[in-house]
């Protein structure tokens, strides 16, 4: 038996809506059968989905909302319309009310960002919010973040995303001690990577509840070689669409490759047993859902082209999230990575620099 | 006829030395015989290479240097040892002098730039070089700019960076008005991309000779959108790895589904033409060469790893990159680039605002 969580469902948000939502939150049912929901959108779209599945509409309070957040508002304008009264503020506020434990939307990343920060507000200590994302690795998964909450690399900001990104890989791959890395460039030389290696040499430091691992490239992040990989967000964000593009760029040089001839199609006939077991494989459904990190609760963006399963997904990682008490994990790690950084930095770079 | 280009070879870098950089000119004269080598390094080394080809010995002339830099020197200790003396600071010397049109090594990346910015100096009104790369796309070729040589965007370095990589997208793709894209993350309202910002409000500037896109997001890279991707240096290093990785990542997926049981076994001997097509289409070494722009003079720096098909589609860049005038046109970019610049920033922001 589970534990028993609610899950604040954003039904608006996404290219599809309630038409994806409601079946997801079936299918992530049926693994998670102690899952609670509290559903909000507009009512009538609702119960026309929930009206097809009894056990989910048995789990599941419908809470009404006439606005809907749109996928191209800027975050200022979704905040000005949306605040109180939009399905996706109304997820986030039941978080915040305890009478959910987890929020998962569609929606635009942008307003979910700026709607969480305002009404979850950031932990005390952390400056800036991170998004976190699995990655699928040649061993089996990474979290990688921060992938486009934030610009720019501060020492700090490393050092909470390495703080926040170890809770999670507790919560998610049950390690103890989670190996981190800080994605670098391997040039020695270059300027601008001095807080870059100000985190390292924080994140060195005895007794943090991690394993430092040390700089990984671009090239290490589909070896697998750390649970958590740390990075500023613009890099983070280019690495994830750029991993993605070349996914599906090179599906595209097989797939060409295997129709050009007589003898390729017939081999990929017989071989078809492989090339399912390889799209499975490379599914980028199950990776669904970037987490919100960093916030006085649990907040997750699936895709806005997510289809069920892909949503679904998405539902799960909130759930693993809620019931591994991920929030309070982070809070608790705040303060020894804080003494870490500001312990003699000068001296710990010093170390690095040999 | 082509034409008569000098190429100045650094014999002794990268993993190999003269054993793939000589076998590497010999295949590069066979496209090109138009060229004639000065190959910089240990001479009964190069000899004993070089005897074993006589079209290339009638072409070559070999320079002695018992200095040779190590692979993982620190910028600023391969400075210290090698500069007049070291095979790699002979080669760029040779270009300074004329008596080359482009150098070419496969050694330390960190050393050579700091080397041929001592050495070659930069073209006047040009801060800071940029590494391009050649981007495999599904259309044909992308350039992709900075991917190593600079940490941290400027306006100003973004704009070097567009005019820079469109001299070379003229020399190498034949083009008279590059599409030119700023690489990007989605969200609109993250702080920390007013850099990118002005710099996109200056390349729409009229009068230039490229034609600006607008913003590219990492998945649009395999996509080959644009002639250019522009970006600086930390997340185009973080890109151009990271597709790297993932390539490797996903051939190790196919191989494994592959031989996982008789029948996709069978299928993919039938299917061996088509994987032999795929593998022609992933070879990275084709793509071998990152190119130093912004300098006064031709350098090529070859992945350390390379053998000798690699090493020569480093060469064949030089040659193409002396043979078009590259650097000329570079400098005559400047000038207008650093003008749309400072053309009313603030109006032009205003523009891209709206």
């Amino acid at each position: 038996m589970g534990t028993p969580i609610t899950i604040a469902l954003d039904a608006m948000g996404g290219d599809f809506g309630p038409s994806v939502v409601i079946p997801a939150a079936a299918l992530s049912l049926i693994r998670h059968p102690e899952t609670r929901y509290i559903i909000f959108g507009r009512e009538d779209e609702i119960r026309a989905h929930l009206s097809k599945d009894s056990p989910l509409a048995a789990v599941s309070k419908i809470v009404h909302s006439e606005v809907a957040i749109a996928m191209d508002d800027k975050p200022s304008q979704a905040l000005r319309y949306g605040r109180w009264k939009s399905s996706m503020w109304m997820a986030l506020e039941a978080v915040k009310q305890g009478e959910a434990q987890a929020a998962v939307s569609a929606g635009n990343t942008g307003a979910l960002m700026a709607m969480s920060k305002f009404c979850l507000r950031m932990l005390p200590g952390i400056e800036r919010p991170a998004i976190a994302a699995l990655w699928p690795t040649l061993r089996s998964e990474s979290i990688v973040l921060d992938v486009g909450a934030n610009v720019g690399a501060t020492a700090k900001g490393l050092v909470d995303n390495a703080n926040m990104g170890a809770a999670l890989a507790r919560a998610l791959f049950q390690v103890e001690k989670p190996t981190i890395g800080l994605l670098n460039i391997g040039s020695e030389e270059v300027k601008g990577l001095e807080e870059i290696k100000r985190a390292a040499a924080a994140l060195k430091a005895p007794g943090l509840p991690i394993t430092y691992y040390g700089f990984v490239e671009g090239s290490d992040l589909g070896k697998g070689v750390v649970d958590v990989v740390v990075t500023e967000g613009f890099a983070g964000n280019i690495a994830l669409k750029t991993a993605e593009g070349t996914a599906k760029q090179i599906g595209a040089y097989l797939k060409a490759a295997m129709t050009r001839s007589l003898m390729s199609r017939l081999g990929a006939v017989l071989a078809q047993g492989a090339f399912k077991a390889l799209r499975a494989k490379m599914d980028t459904r199950t990776m669904n859902g970037g987490m919100f990190l960093g916030l006085n609760g649990v907040v997750i963006k699936s895709h806005g082209g997510a289809d069920a399963v892909g949503f679904a997904s998405a539902i799960d990682l909130g759930y693993d999230m809620a019931a591994s008490g991920l929030v309070a994990d982070i809070q608790r790690g705040v303060e020894s990575f804080h003494n870490a950084l500001q312990a003699k930095p000068e001296q710990a770079l010093k170390a690095v620099a040999q």
